[in-house]
């Protein structure tokens, strides 16, 4: 393998798959990163894969010979990231299986000792064509608007990803931690109508941490992704890139039954009013037990947040809302409202209540079709 | 005590401040900021001290009754941080020492329970006059071409500190970790020719830490510093803002003889050249011992850097180099090489050396005077 390409090129593509290297790998080769020159296509393609994640890019070069080989990947990383712009070849002589590669630049050159291609692990494949093909836009705001509410605790298995269902016209994100739930529904591009009753019985559940690498590279651009998911499998794949991922077994909780169809009470309100409101609040509820008391007062169209961290201090402030019902009072963990009005976009949101101890929706207002469900918190006058 | 001020100032002083207050206090108080507000000169100081650092600053504000109290420094940093811009009133009502002080802004209020002032301990002073006087800037480069040596290793008591000797026209740092030595000297702005002999022969260790904050503070700009120091304290004040430190006790050192007075060997290189081949070699040293090896050319003017991490790989650059005496093959930790060089900030660098076995010295070529000294590592060939 011999070929010629521009440091900022290899270096960026480097970054992109170092995030599917193993940190503690289980054979050797996988803290290797795979490269593929191909002197035909005139392109290099690097992967990289921890078992689980798996991460695929490719991009123009010189390439004067064909060939395959591994290469540590920090060690590849770390020199070529601090190397000038320029030039640099890589040439791994005669022998392309386990010897030295050496690295040419301007300033000098390196030799690091490599792997042979042949014991690197395939990237999973899934035969059966494209299921769902989304914008890159859609599935970041799909992303963003579930993530958040998958649990962080290891042990919680398939609540730590994000459930993925596919719908007649797109597909539906959904997580949850056990005390509070988010769902968005984004529709496809090109929906194709005669997607069959046994397509839409597809759904998986992805680990949160692929997902949310795949946010850091849609974020870099991409047009479609192409998402296709099987029993074991969910790949994601667009433009000279592709990212893998193994799936979450078990039974995800049936969470659309948890959504109360009928409200009793309605508020509209300024996102960042809210927000920062409840920010400064959630200073002293972080002091107590992270309660903050909504208090919807319907005839003065006001809603007024308040916190008493006793010992410490206390803390109200009212904002104007447009608020249909009742009065009522409803507690909330501070940490859990904020969450979610951090993951909405729109200026204002709706949320959407029944009593005090029944489950409350925020969502956002003219935007994407986004579903937060809140427990509210029971406290004692 | 009531006054009102605009939430960017107090917010901007509560941070500067908040810098010394102790995390880990071991009085309640210590975790509290002293605020002093004082209707005569219409200013608000706030104060922060964990016994061994200090910091004080002040403030124009609107003081409508004179009052001095203590209130959570991190609490009140929160909120006040997360405030929109606009007007904020601190209000302690009738009882100033221990009650509940009031915080009202546009959006609503917060109560906050405080301690009264007089359980603060009071700051250090030093009576004896200012001892010298350096610019923000002087200061600044004074420390970042010395604190870089100083030991990060508590045990080492005195060494993680820097040391500041006064001089007749000037303050000379010397900061040491036992491997390295930096030794910077600044000249005063107004050097008052008369100094005697038993004010240079003040000399007092600094701890690390409080530089660094002292750094962070005079990057926000300043004019002159007022540097005072007695066989307890130093002092650095300026434009409304004061810092103080303990010392560290110990005999500092005699690092002066350490520093050879003739040189068979000099070179002169571009440092940003060195300095980037160094972190790419380091890369490969950072697999083994940390070891890079120089080889001086003279009859090529060139200086070459390789390293050689066996069953990792190897590298090697090469860089243009005035160069006087004859070659010399030499060996360093290149840790202390690229942070010496991180710490200069000309163009060129200049090196001297004798043997592969005596110490070397690195200095910025045109700018401020430093002497940086490394001790080469004996390599078997």
């Amino acid at each position: 393998m011999k070929l010629v390409c521009a440091q900022n090129n290899l270096n960026s593509h480097l970054s992109l798959v170092s995030r599917a290297v193993s940190s503690r790998p289980t054979h050797p080769v996988l803290a290797n990163v795979l490269l593929n020159a191909d002197a035909a296509t005139q392109r290099v393609s690097l992967s990289a894969f921890d078992l689980s994640l798996g991460i695929q890019t490719s991009f123009a070069a010189q390439v004067q010979e064909s060939g395959s080989l591994t290469l540590p990947a920090k060690l590849l990383g770390d020199i070529v990231s601090r190397l000038p712009d320029g030039d640099i070849t890589l040439d791994s002589g005669a022998d392309s299986d386990g010897g030295l590669t050496t690295l040419t630049c301007a300033s000098g050159r390196y030799q690091m000792r490599g792997m042979g291609a042949e014991e690197f692990p395939e990237l999973p494949v899934i035969e059966d064509g494209e299921l769902a093909t989304l914008s890159a836009e859609a599935l970041i705001d799909g992303l963003r608007g579930s993530l958040f509410a998958a649990s962080a605790d290891e042990t919680k298995q398939v609540l730590t990803g994000v459930h993925l269902s596919l719908q007649p016209d797109g597909l539906e994100f959904a997580a949850t931690d056990g005390h509070r739930l988010s769902v968005v529904q984004m529709i496809e591009e090109d929906a194709s109508p005669d997607r069959s009753k046994s397509e839409t019985a597809l759904n998986v559940t992805i680990p949160a941490k692929a997902l949310q690498e795949l946010i850091k590279m849609l974020g870099q651009g991409g047009s479609s992704v192409a998402v296709q998911f099987d029993q074991g499998q969910a790949i994601f794949e667009w433009t000279d890139q592709r990212l893998t991922s193994r799936l979450l077994e078990g039974q995800y909780p049936n969470y659309r039954q948890l959504i109360p169809k009928q409200f009793t009470h309605q508020m509209t309100v300024d996102r960042r009013l809210l927000l920062g409101a409840l920010e400064r609040i959630s200073v002293l509820a972080d002091q107590k037990n992270n309660i903050v008391k909504l208090s919807l007062d319907g005839s003065n169209q006001e809603l007024t947040l308040s916190v008493d961290a006793q010992d410490v201090g206390s803390g109200r402030e009212t904002m104007p809302a447009q608020i249909s019902g009742d009065s009522l009072d409803v507690a909330f963990n501070v940490k859990y409202l904020v969450d979610g009005l951090k993951a909405i976009a729109t200026s204002e949101v709706q949320m959407q209540l029944n009593t005090a101890t029944s489950p409350a929706i925020l969502s956002p207002l003219g935007s994407i079709k986004m579903t937060y469900l809140v427990m509210p918190v029971q406290v004692r006058n």
